[in-house]
C-alpha cells in the first residue's frame, strides 16, 4: 500500500516536457493530417496548416488564456515547446514520401504516442484547475470550466480551427455532441476539483494515477477495438432519463422532428443533417419524409 | 415634485437580487426555448443548451468583459447568480410534462417577467457606463460602448448563441437588423452616458425612473397589442433621410438589387435572402428575378 | 552617405497624425466601399456599416489587443482618431451624389492616399513589435505576431468584418490565401523583429526607410499595371519547393482532389469551390468529374 503510495507520488513529478509533450503534439498532429481536406490545405497554403497544428497542439491554452483575459498568445514565447509541436508539423506533412507519418502510423507506435498524450491530459486538466484557483479563490464552477477546457482544448477549439483551413461546420461541435476526450475530460476536471476543494477523500497525486490509468487502459482499448462507443453511456442514458428525462422524450422528438422537418425549414435542418451522418440513412430518411408530404398532401386533398 | 425625487432615489436603490435577476434569467430562457429547434437541442445535448442558456442570461456581462479585457467567465465565480439561472433553465425546459413552462407562458405573469427584465436592463446600462467610467476616464464612446453591450447582451451574443446550438445565420445580425430591445439599449447607453459627462441637467435617479418606465411602459405595450414595429421608427426614418439619405437612396439601391442579383452572384445573395424573410415574397421576388433574367436572355438574343 | 542617414533619422521621426493616418482611412473605406454590396449594407443599417468600417481602420490594433489581452475597446478611447475614421467614412458612403467617392477615386490621389497608407504600415508594425518587446521580453515569435497583426490587421479581421455585413466566406481566409499586403507585413514584421534582436546590422530608421520605400513603389507600381500578382511569386515558388516539395506534390493532388471530390464529400468542397471562382470553370470541371464518376462506374461495372 504505502509502495502504490511513492509510486502515485514519483508517477505526479514527471516532468511532461520533453518527452510526452512531443508525443502528444505528434498525436494531434496525426490526427489533424488524417482529417479530410487536411493534405490539400498543407500544400496550398503551410502557413494555415501550421496555425492550424498549432491550434491542436496549443488550443487547450489558447482557451483557457481567453477565458481568463490572459495574453492568448503567450504560448507562443515558450519557443522550445513552439519549435517543437512545428517540427511535428512540418515532419508529418512534408517528410519525403511521408516516411515519417507512415513510422508513427505503425500501430504499435501509435498506441504508445496516444497513451502517452492521455497521461499529459491529466497533467494539464491538474495543472487548469489550479491555476483557476489561483486566479478566483474557491469558484469551483471556473476550476471546473478551466481544467475541461485546458483538458479538452483541441477538441472544443475544433470548431474554429476547422475555420483556419476553409472547412465550416455550424451544424456540428463538441458541445453539441461530445466526443470521448472532451467528456472523459470533463469527468476529470470534476474530480479534481472535488479534490482540490477538499470533498474527495484523496490524495492529488494518487487520483493523478487512477486517473491517467483509467485514460490510457480505456484509449488503448478503443483503439484496438476499433471501438467508438464511449464507456460511459450506460451511466449518461441513466442520468439523461434520470435529470432531463431523456429517453421517451428524444424518441418523441425524434419523430417529431422527422414529420415536421419539411414545415420548420432552415432553423431545423442542421439537427436533420446531424443524426443522418451517412448518405445510407440520410437517403431513408429523406425518403421517408417525402412519404410523410405526400401523405400529408393526400390527407389535405381529402 | 420632492416626493417624485424621494421616489426616484428608493428605486435607484432596489436591490436586482434576487427577484429582479430571476424574472430576467426566466423571461431569457423562456425566448430561448421558444426559438426554432431549441427543445430538440435540449434534448439532444443539455450541455450545449445549457450553455446557451448561461449565453442567454449572462451575454451582456461576457461581451462587456471581452471588450475591457477582463475575465470572460468571470460570471461563473457568482456561484449563487449561475444557480439560479440553471435552475430556472432547468425547470423550463425539462420539468415534467412542461408545466413549468407552460405556468410562466401564462400572460399575466409573462407581462409581470418582461416588465421585471426591463428594469434589470436599466440597471445593468448604468452598471456598464460606470464601469467603462471607471476604466477609461471620460472616454464616452466607451461608456456608450459598455452601457449598451451590458444592456443588449443577449442579442448582439446571439449569433454565436445560435452557433453553440447548432445554428449559423451569417445573414442576419443585430447589428444589421437591429430589434427593438438593441436599439433602446442603445438610446439608453447614450442618455445615461451624457448624464454622467453632465451634458443632461438630471439626476441619475430620476433617468433611471423615467427611462425604466419608458421600457416597461413600451414593452408590455408592445406584448399586449402584438405589435413589432419599434416605436422609433418615425424618428428614425426622419434621422435616417437627414443624415444618410436613406428613403431615395434605398428604395433606388432595392430596385438595383432586385435586377442585379442575378449577375453579382454569391455577394449579394445573402442580402437578398435577408429582405424576403416571409417565403411568400421570396417566391414573388425569386418569379420577379427569373422574369428579368428571361427579359436579359432575350434582349443578348435581339 | 551621411545625409541619407540623417534622411532616414527625419523620416523616422514623421507623425502619422493627422494626414498619414487619414489617408490610411480615406483607404481602407475606399476599398470597404467597393466591395460588393458593401453599399446596400450602408443604405440598410449605417451601424452595421460604420462598425464594419471601424475594423477595416483599426483592425489591427483590434486584434493585437485580443492576442496580448488588452481592451479591444480601448482604440475607442482614442475620440480623435475615432471621429476621423467616422468622419472619412460618413463622406466616403453618404456625401450627396458620391461626389466624395468620385473624388477620391481619381486616380493620382488614390495613388498618393494608398501611398500614404503603406507608410503608416510600416509605424505600425515597428510599433507592433515594440510593444509585444516591451510585453514578452525577447519572445521573437511574438514580436513577429503582433508586428504582422498590426501590420496586416484589416486583412486578416477581413472574415469578421464581412460577418458584420451579413457574409460569410468560410471557405476564404487570409492563412489559406493570402494577399500581397498580408505577405509583405509578414516579411516586415520578420525583418523589424531581426532589426530588434540584433540579427540585422542595420539601425530601425534606416530599415524603415528601405521598407517604406518598398512598400510605396511596389503599391504604386501594382496600381498603375492593375497587376495583382506579388512581386515574391518567384521566391515563393523556390521556398515552397525547397522546404515543403510543393511543386510536384501540389500538381498530384490537384488530379487527385478533382478525382477523389466525389467520393469524400462534404469537406472537400470547400476547397473545390475555392478553386472554381468563376461559374464557367466550375461547370467545366464539373462536367469533368461526372465524366470521372461515369468512367469510374463503367469500371465498377467491369
Amino acid at each position: 500500500m504505502e509502495s502504490l503510495q511513492q509510486l502515485s507520488l514519483r508517477f505526479s513529478e514527471i516532468s511532461m516536457f520533453p518527452f510526452f509533450d512531443m508525443a502528444h503534439y505528434l498525436s494531434s498532429v496525426l490526427s489533424l493530417r488524417e482529417q479530410p481536406g487536411a493534405m490539400e490545405v498543407a500544400l496550398r497554403s503551410p502557413i494555415a496548416c501550421w496555425f492550424s497544428a498549432m491550434l491542436c497542439c496549443f488550443g487547450g491554452g489558447i482557451l483557457s488564456s481567453m477565458l481568463l483575459a490572459e495574453p492568448p498568445a503567450a504560448f507562443l514565447a515558450n519557443t522550445t515547446n513552439v519549435f517543437l509541436a512545428s517540427a511535428c508539423w512540418y515532419l508529418i506533412f512534408y517528410y519525403p514520401r511521408n516516411m515519417f507519418y507512415k513510422c508513427c502510423s505503425f500501430l504499435p507506435l501509435r498506441l504508445m504516442l496516444a497513451g502517452m498524450k492521455e497521461v499529459t491530459r491529466t497533467w494539464k486538466i491538474v495543472n487548469g484547475v489550479l491555476h483557476a484557483n489561483s486566479r478566483f479563490s474557491n469558484a469551483w464552477i471556473i476550476m471546473i470550466a478551466i481544467g475541461w477546457v485546458r483538458g479538452a482544448g483541441g477538441g472544443l477549439i475544433s470548431n474554429f480551427e476547422q475555420l483556419v483551413r476553409g472547412v465550416w461546420k455550424p451544424e456540428s461541435n463538441e458541445l453539441l455532441k461530445m466526443s470521448y476526450p472532451v467528456k472523459v475530460a470533463l469527468i476529470g476536471a470534476v474530480l479534481f476539483t472535488l479534490q482540490q476543494t477538499q470533498h474527495l477523500p484523496v490524495s492529488r497525486h494518487s487520483l493523478m494515477l487512477m486517473y491517467s490509468t483509467f485514460l490510457v487502459v480505456t484509449k488503448v482499448t478503443m483503439m484496438l477495438t476499433h471501438s467508438t462507443t464511449s464507456p460511459f453511456a450506460p451511466f449518461e442514458a441513466v442520468l439523461g432519463r434520470m435529470l432531463f428525462g431523456l429517453e421517451q422524450a428524444s424518441e418523441n422528438i425524434k419523430s417529431d422532428t422527422c414529420t415536421s422537418s419539411n414545415g420548420t425549414g432552415q432553423a431545423s435542418k442542421p439537427l436533420i443533417h446531424e443524426c443522418n451522418d451517412s448518405p445510407a440513412t440520410s437517403d431513408a430518411i429523406e425518403r421517408e419524409s417525402s412519404t410523410v408530404t405526400r401523405e400529408r398532401q393526400t390527407k389535405k386533398a381529402d
